[in-house]
């Protein structure tokens, strides 16, 4: 019902993550009774978007330009940040608490899903390391398998740079009521303790 | 970060139904992911959608015609289903099991909302009768405060045409276990009990 255009629009929202049918033709009733508000302006942005957004050359952020603002800013601090992706840049950028930039290595190590070092964006940082080096580097993976060893292997190959290299802390988040946690996060919060 | 047109769409997608600044973040990123195959299509699919869609000037549905394919398709019955939005008529539509036409009210009777008669697609329903008189008039008005109100208004508005009119049936859903019905439900469906 509706017509092919309606069925292929609900169709390519229904594939966006976390929505479904139901929440796709929600969205698609939405916007089509809020046309000139809704409708048009989402159909503007992304094509915006689409012609203005790139990937950082220098750091692999989104940006509408190349290097992006973080890279260009010379208030930026001579830190760099590994983060596994684009998303958890962002994550970062809304604690307000960082001002150094960022290297996006665009995934983890993970034997099971075959991705190698090749694969990230290494070389690319090893490369800035060389040319330009930082005052210290801080993996900022994520706290999961695949998200250690990608830590470990950088550590590893970082070592003959003399750059500091540092990880985040590990343990209870804020918020966090104990009995909710899992095992894992108390047993690494228990171990590194400090004097209250 | 990400640049001016970048917030912007993730604004937009924030707003939609269901959606927040965090999921819109994730679709953002996915779509920025496969330009090609999701965000180049998506902007495309809406200005298609934006250009053709139109609401139905007999039944009020949306539709890339008008009349809509319901309402010209010729081996649809001469009953008339009345509802109270367009994601209603899509749910029945869904079903596959009516074969006749619709009308779309725009909502229900509502003195909380200030929403009275001269607000829905009465006028038009009427008219509908007077100019082609169908078999039957069903009433799918949701089981609520206000949709009952409505049914009871139209059903007897109706009355003069001699048209039989009927109501959707209520009781236990496909697949509700008692215990978690509320007692409204039950005591209908004990209410309208059925010979086994």
């Amino acid at each position: 019902m509706g017509g092919p255009e309606l069925e292929r629009l609900i169709g390519l929202f229904a594939k966006l993550p976390g929505l479904g049918p139901r929440s796709a033709r929600r969205i698609v009733l939405k916007l089509l009774r809020e046309r000139e508000t809704r409708l048009l302006p989402l159909a503007e942005a992304l094509e915006a978007v689409a012609a203005s957004v790139r990937t950082c050359s220098v750091c692999g952020n989104l940006d509408s330009c190349d290097p992006c603002m973080i890279c260009v800013n010379p208030a930026r601090e001579r830190r760099i940040c590994v983060v596994e992706s684009v998303a958890d840049l962002w994550a970062l950028e809304r604690a307000l608490i960082y001002r150094g930039t960022y290297h996006v290595l665009g995934g983890s190590l993970s034997a099971l899903a075959g991705r190698g070092p090749e694969d990230l964006a290494i070389a690319s940082l090893l490369e800035r390391l060389e040319r330009d080096p930082p005052e210290e580097i801080i993996l900022a993976m994520p706290a999961t398998v695949d998200g250690a060893a990608t830590g470990h292997y950088l550590a590893e190959k970082l070592k003959r740079y003399g750059v500091p290299v540092s990880r985040l802390a590990q343990g209870v988040p804020m918020g966090g009521a104990l009995e909710v946690l899992d095992e894992g996060t108390l047993a690494t919060a228990l171990r590194a303790r400090r004097l209250a």
